[in-house]
């Protein structure tokens, strides 16, 4: 269901050439209103594609009727050119809907510094609009894929309104957005300004708490839509977790389709003196190399982890951590702990749990394992 | 000829049996004067390993006789255990030679977070003392290997005197050192204040500014020791470079020798405002597990480089970015360069030069690719 699911919606993806495999490259999402309130969160990469320096001037106003979203090609670091290649696109889709370029958002994803090829997409653009239609958030979830195994929705139904939405996204994930595509839409009525909070509270603890391969995306973009089609208003609070649970919901399917990954790894930091701390942390810990060749290795190999605390600034005695892994402390007081050999770290999904002993806030990082697969997924990209 | 290419210092290398596998795992080198300055660099982790909390210790006063070195162990994270193990290693060792402990450094390398066996390391140290002599500084470079190929020595010859040394490290290698332990022997007469300034100059722009996979040590070393044996006193600049000339050597082979790799890349920051900037920048590139598969699988994808520098902080307009691959500019004004299929990367060395165009500043970072065998070694090291 995706983002059709929320009634207002109409959506669409089809096969425009850009991939050369044949494979589906290009969603259209349309609010059909009567709202069209919109927030949107962008990567915090200092070098952004051309369709997020767009995106990111049409939602100012906190309106958007279209989403036109393209996989195969990220048009970033594309110059002069890629800026008019996003801007024609966005006033090619807004004709043909009949609304102003400022209504619609563009967001690509795929390999950085090669031109889009225009001569397809546009066509692709034409498809997309004859093909829109109230069932077509799954075909728009197909085509933002690249690397993904898997396309990726979530939807959630609460009294009288309902908040679904679609996701892309297996590598370069990282703090300040994964190099994910994720467009959010909701029938409930809620104003620009109630959809930027709530947006960017979820963003906070879910998506930039995803770190995959501690790579940052020049494109990530998330996008919040309200067509106020169920005529409903809803409680702030509920709304605002609502929005937080279907972004906690895709940023888990993100970590589990994660190229090449065997392992899902949930890094919990606690006892710290703040939430900062607890942060910077659970990051450098999630994107220590060493430790994540040890865990897909499946090895409780906690120093990794220690060495990994060492790095930061966050406050901590060193002779006072503690580490767990799958629930057997392997690390106490800076030392040797339980025995390790306890530890079963078979499955899917690892827990870590890092103790600074320091105070009492705490936070939840996810990350991936380091796999030979990996490095040959990210060896032949693009090749 | 490592740390007994300069007079006044015996060495050795014993096989104490830490290891476990018979190869040698105890080095020892001795300052038999007549002076005994000595200065020492730690990693700047703050989970600090035993021999690096009492290495540190002893040289507060700037003076050694001997290092004691150990591979197939770091006693790290061992608690008072651990701090009890090293005490009584510099202890055991000071009586076998008639001096001080405080005049012995410990230096450990190995897994973290496993007691040292003190019953085969003590008589170890008896062994390494009946073993020294005047030869012996290949043997002790041989004793400090962990997952090194190869043993890594260098020795300058200047008028009248010798600057020589050794070192192990093949990864967990970063700024803030590497994993390395590094002894240096001079028998020019320097003082102690000299030895330091001289030391902290040279491993800041070479040691530091090596960053094999990003993780950063608890054990790392580097240690000077002077023995005024020439009884030439150096010009202070001319010692300081030969100091910095060795370092840059033993640095270059640490990068030769990560494990699993099969590039050694060498990232040059030009255009920078500042030389913070540069190495911030270059420390991000060094780091990027996307850019590290594609130099693997010899792909000049330089728009992996623009996403780690748009991860950094440093001064630059993302549209006037230069980035050059082995001396094709693939990147220019932050987009389409050069043809990029020209750029070669089929050798051993790659040269990326990333052009800030800011300022005039800049800085060298050597790293290396992201293999297979990189996830493979250390996925089973501590089993």
């Amino acid at each position: 269901m995706s983002v059709t699911a929320a009634r207002g919606f109409t959506a669409a993806g089809v096969a425009a050439g850009i991939k050369g495999d044949g494979r589906p490259d290009l969603a259209l999402v349309v609010n059909t209103g009567p709202c069209r309130a919109a927030a949107g969160v962008f990567t915090s990469n200092r070098v952004k594609a051309a369709p997020v320096r767009w995106s990111r001037r049409v939602l100012a106003d906190g309106r958007l009727t279209a989403v036109v979203l393209n996989s195969g090609g990220a048009n970033a670091c594309t110059g002069p050119a890629g800026e008019r290649d996003t801007r024609t696109t966005a006033e090619h889709t807004a004709r043909l809907l009949g609304v102003d370029p400022d209504e619609v958002a563009v967001a690509s994803t795929g390999l950085i510094g090669v031109p889009l090829p225009m001569d397809r997409l546009l066509p692709g653009v034409d498809s997309a609009v004859a093909a829109l239609g109230p069932d077509g958030g799954k075909a728009a979830a197909v085509a933002i894929k690249t690397t993904d195994t898997v396309h990726k929705t979530a939807v959630l139904r609460k009294d009288g309104w309902t908040l679904g939405g679609m996701a892309k996204g297996a590598g370069m994930l990282a703090p300040g957005l994964a190099t994910m595509l994720v467009v959010l839409t909701t029938d409930a009525v809620v104003e620009a300004g109630e959809l930027d909070r709530a947006l960017r509270a979820a963003t906070r603890t879910t998506f930039d708490r995803v770190d995959s391969d501690g790579c940052m995306s020049t494109n990530d973009t998330v996008l919040l839509l309200s067509s106020g089609a169920s005529g409903t208003v809803p409680d702030p609070g509920e709304f605002s977790a609502a929005v937080r649970t279907v972004c906690a919901d895709l940023a888990r399917q993100l970590i589990g389709d994660a190229e090449g990954a065997t392992k899902d790894i949930r890094i919990e930091v606690v006892g710290a003196a703040t939430e900062d701390d607890a942060v910077e942390v659970g990051r450098a810990v999630a994107r220590n190399n060493l430790l994540k060749c040890a865990l897909h290795g499946e090895d409780p190999n906690w120093g990794r982890v220690l060495s990994a605390i060492g790095t930061t600034s966050a406050a901590f005695d060193p002779d006072r951590l503690n580490v767990a892994m799958n629930g057997v402390w392997v690390c106490k007081d800076g030392s040797i702990g339980e025995d390790r050999s306890r530890a079963d770290l078979s499955g899917r999904e690892i827990h870590i749990t890092a103790d600074l002993a320091t105070g009492a806030e705490s936070a939840v990082i996810w990350a991936n394992d380091l796999t030979a697969e990996y490095v040959h997924e990210n060896s032949e990209y693009s090749s």
